[in-house]
């Protein structure tokens, strides 16, 4: 068994070798860009974990753990479009840096790049990798879409909401772990249960970053505390206190939404804590936390091989960025 | 053997029966929207071609001509986006009617799309399918972008021309030919040949409908006659012109490019006649299209099987839209 750091060393390591085509400079050069901002990696190393943790040959699963960051990398070029954001991790955006054109061009032959990794697998296990590819892919899609919806729509409910994570960020956490099951030969039952452990774990992973946005230490968070506020977001936190709001103080969030003020984020946290809205948000990460762990512990293989798993699951969850 | 329009009508009536996940609308029925446009159908018909033409089973082939035809209607909706184009085959363009975000987050999924129609091919030759697969949508996005840069380069060469023309448009027609090849299992050289023959068909047709846009008939020829004068598109005539304009002539077509006039179509087209750049692009058209003959002629199966794509062939290139 492989460390979850070594796995990321060894993704961080493979990344600066990917050999995309050179020529138009212009068209291949957002990959290299993109791919190299940096990030945890988690992702792709969630392939190689699921294999090793299924005693697979960590070394085939790495066209799949490429294909996994490639592909999650095309969704940001795009979605930084569609978002119009300047920047990402610090850096010019494709497009700020490239133009829209080129990047919607890049991220599209990124994802044929992501296909090509793909297409390495070994051909005994090729149909099955790309229907768990693809069926992600196209969840990863679907929540993007519900996710720009949301914004124009003002009767999200709480499960629409979750069933947006879902596909936007938990499906892709899932699909990751599938393809490494797949890939390690494991049952297919087995390889069902990782899917389910992963789409768990990543719902639960974004419901903390909700709460995170607001809770958490200004100091190690990694992003500017109250952020979802400042943009009226819809989180988690915002559509269960809305409904719960009484009367008087859906006309007090009302008015901080529309008259902007520096104490908004003080304000709309204020309204959080007098509802225990945080505890409310906080019970429904364990729920999925909950399912998440539910489906690993079904899973017939011994502890010692989940272990990394399970190491990584409760450092993400304890996270405070 | 099956005839040409048979094939085509299986794929039209195929096309309707697609079905695309129901849900978010908004995110999938632009699909349906675009792949309902109509059009010839001669990209998924060409897969269709190339399995009758090997004795293949037209019906295994069916998902990888719908993957096909779903992949060029995706690049039709990513490429009217950049070209801001208002109309495609006279109805409203997707990001016309969706908006620019939904455009290409649907144009994305449709890849997706593609790629899962595709994965339904037999096993055995699933790597390879994939393989010729994603080959031919690299080249189209590298056509595509080459395309774009060259609307803003004043120094492009035929060499250059013709290259982003095989990979924009020629590199498709070959890979769908190839694809029906690997579905009929037929010999690896053919497969290759048979690639060979697409891609200089490709070449040819593009050639011919840059001199069709200059010298068709008005009243056959599909679009606006001198279209592409009129928008100062680098074709094979335009800059075959420019590589022979005497100095003097140069001026005069340099003040055509800066100073509209309603007889600029007229205009270019005068010196286009002065200097016989059509028997020129004639000359061109024809050297692509022996290429492509010689191709077919390195297929050694009987000339009956290969008799739909010769008359298919000689249609298209005595076409006058």
């Amino acid at each position: 068994m492989h460390t979850v750091y070594e796995l990321q060393q060894l993704i961080e390591k493979a990344i600066p070798n990917i050999e995309y085509p050179k020529h138009p400079k212009n068209l291949y050069e957002p990959l290299t860009y993109i791919m190299n901002l940096g990030g945890k990696r988690l992702r792709p190393a969630l392939v190689l974990i699921a294999t090793d943790m299924f005693n697979g040959d960590i070394m085939q699963a790495m066209p799949a753990a490429l294909a996994i960051e490639t592909f999650h990398n095309f969704t940001l070029i795009h979605d930084d479009i569609m978002d119009n954001a300047p920047l990402r991790r610090g850096k010019l955006t494709v497009h700020e840096k490239w133009g829209t054109n080129n990047a919607i061009l890049s991220g599209d032959v990124m994802m044929v790049e992501a296909n090509k990794q793909l297409a390495q697998v070994d051909s005994s296990i090729l149909k099955d990798v790309l229907n768990t590819f693809n069926a992600t892919a196209e969840g990863v899609c679907e929540g993007q879409q519900l996710d720009m919806e949301f914004e124009t729509r003002d009767n999200v409910s709480i499960p629409e909401y979750i069933d947006m994570i879902r596909l936007k960020t938990a499906v892709l956490v899932g699909g990751a772990m599938k393809l490494g099951a797949i890939i390690a030969r494991a049952k297919h039952e087995h390889a069902e249960s990782i899917y389910s452990f992963g789409e768990n774990l990543g719902i639960a992973f974004q419901l903390q970053d909700d709460i995170l946005d607001v809770y958490g230490d200004p100091e190690k968070f990694g992003k500017q505390v109250g952020g979802d506020i400042k943009s009226n977001k819809k989180t988690f936190l915002l559509l269960s206190l809305q409904q719960r709001l009484s009367a008087e103080d859906h006309v007090v969030l009302e008015d901080l939404f529309i008259n902007e003020t520096d104490s908004k984020v003080e304000s709309v946290t204020s309204l959080y804590d007098k509802y225990q809205i945080k505890a409310l948000a906080t019970a429904e990460m364990q729920r999925y936390l909950t399912k998440a762990f539910d489906a690993l512990n079904q899973i017939d293989i011994p502890d010692s091989q989940k272990s990394q798993l399970t190491q990584l699951a409760n450092e993400l969850m304890n996270r405070e960025s």
